[in-house]
């Protein structure tokens, strides 16, 4: 059932721009491209209007934010809306500095992103308005647990009426939800932790199975969170025993890569509650 | 004929001043010390002189351009050229908009680069004030083809003599020419266009080639674009049936790494028009 | 003796603020991901405050330094010794501009870094205040050999006593200095030099090393310089004939993250003087 999301990203190839994190940015334009689909980075006050008005969609993520991206970010984000182009936010890091955690917060306000995809400590501190962090991991006390997760469901529903927006925790257990149902995705490997970039990776690859898929936004969302877990299963799988986590990190794109509709059915490993 | 200039970089190992965007700069460092030569990446303004001054070689790629690496762009430029340096011209995304369009005809105008480098249709926006991309890719419809080669040839050694400089356009065919001759080159393969970065490691690498190739321009712009296509079809050939995108990458810089005189010269595919 | 170290960088997984250059920083990432440490990146000087109160360690790197990050490098660097963080300096390129040359003179003196690590050059720059570099790379002319070794001893015993800090300077032989004894370290292979980065993951790797094992600096530091160095040395002998620079930083990174007490006590070489 999510398998055909990826089919419609290979063949609507979306142009996605993005305004996101010198540290992983290349990590995210492979992995666009290894979707089918097409990347295109600018951060520039002058520039973004132009680049977002030939693109489909906009993944704002914050993860090295300075105060003239920032300034790029709500000039893209709110030409991007006007265009009803698909807006994602992911809000690295809110919690850990004053910056960040205002930054995101007016980001949802002002622009009112489509899709909002953080850790569970990020998603917190915007749904709370506080939250803490240990930088931009997730805080342990805050996971989504077999325990707490009736709890979490339901919380993130809430904060997905709120803010009027398809959302995505994503860490051991994944959450997405538009409000109503909620998947619960069970996909991924404890290594991906150890690699930098899984989650801006998957910002990106969200953006593009949204434009390729705009009928259906969760279950989009959705897809593009099995394919990014099940890329690391994959990937996982692969390691020699020299091997580590930069070799995942290749692993993992070149997944993406081959990713089709049938592994993703066979490999996706979801609930909806 | 073009595996000499191989050598040359090798032997001379020029330095080479990158003012480059930060998806792709990575690659194309390590693209440069693969064939040889030694870069430095540098894009503040108060730097950029100092900087010029010890090199042989800039690479000025407008990829994620900002009003202050702008600035730097022309400080280097014209440093550069007092000194003369080789200078190269990637105008990527020129066409995608204003800001960029203009940035590069103004480089073109004022620096006057000893070389052009990009896809068609950032090279026709450049020779006709106007054009247009999807994004950072070249429009299909302004594909050099079989068909259209005659035109195509004529087109480029116009718009070289014009910028007196030599223009190399790069796509399923590729074309360099210094006004006089062109070079028609048919290396590389079709997956070299899911990887981001080949374009600007080609850039970057063809200032190596030109500085320690001076004594002819398009003969050395020649040898680096061949260079860097057949690096591809050796990456390709590589390929395990769950590698991607994400390993070609590596395997193409690999094959720079490796390529000497002999390999180019067995492995060149091209015809002087 | 020195593997214990990354037990315990294992053990803590200290978080480690990096203001690093564009060009490395996602290995840089990689790398203290690697090691078990966390790293968080950050250069908006509205942003390294806060930033550096969740961290243990401040990496500052000035490889692709601007007038906006100079500025974040002397916040974050003030807000980390009122904290009683760790902090390492990278002089990269120090004597190649007077920038660069300036702005690491000035973090020396107004910082007071409690570990400075470079290249030969860059570590005679900053000593003798002034200095010969080839671009980002050393002087030749420069090089610790085992010629002139009890000199350079005795000269970075000096410097590390006058700046009140571990010095590190690596090369074909490294050294490791607290101004009292030196560690001479034999670690390494030479196609390290033809890739981009190794420096910069050492420096950052350094300061998850420090954090980890804050009651031997010295020791700790020569901990990290065996670990990146043995990482090439187990990197370069898993290469296959087609592979290159690409594929050994892939390596090296991967076997940074398999390093333990065992592997590094066992190929460690190093002496103390």
């Amino acid at each position: 059932m999510l398998g055909v999301c990826v089919e419609n990203v290979r063949k609507k190839s979306p142009t996605i721009h993005c305004i996101t994190n010198y540290v992983t940015v290349n990590d995210v334009a492979n992995a666009v491209l290894a979707i089918g689909a097409s990347p295109i980075m600018s951060d520039e006050a002058k520039d973004v209007g132009d680049i977002a008005s030939v693109c489909r969609g906009l993944c704002i993520n914050i993860g090295t934010l300075n105060e003239k991206s920032i300034e790029a970010m709500f000039i893209a984000g709110k030409r991007a809306k006007e265009l009803g182009n698909v807006v994602i936010l992911d809000p690295v890091g809110a919690g850990a500095s004053k910056l960040r955690t205002e930054t995101a917060a007016e980001i949802v306000k002002k622009i009112k992103p489509d899709i909002i995809r953080g850790n569970i400590s990020e998603i917190k501190t915007l749904a709370l308005g506080v939250g803490t962090t240990n930088g931009v991991d997730a805080d342990a006390a805050d996971a989504v647990t077999e325990e707490n997760l009736e709890e979490m469901i339901e919380f993130i529903k809430d904060f997905s009426v709120r803010a009027n927006a398809v959302v995505a925790v994503t860490g051991k257990i994944d959450l997405v939800t538009d409000g109503d149902k909620c998947f619960v995705i069970r996909n991924g490997c404890s290594q991906m932790s150890r690699i930098t970039g899984t989650g801006c990776m998957l910002s990106a690859l969200t953006a593009a199975f949204v434009c390729a898929n705009d009928d259906n936004k969760a279950e989009a969302v959705a897809a593009a969170v099995c394919t990014m877990g099940l890329s690391g299963e994959i990937g996982e799988k692969r390691l020699g025993k020299s091997d580590g986590n930069s070799t995942l990190r290749n692993y993992i794109i070149d997944a993406v890569y081959n990713m089709d509709e049938e592994t993703l059915d066979k490999g996706a490993k979801y609930e909806i509650r």
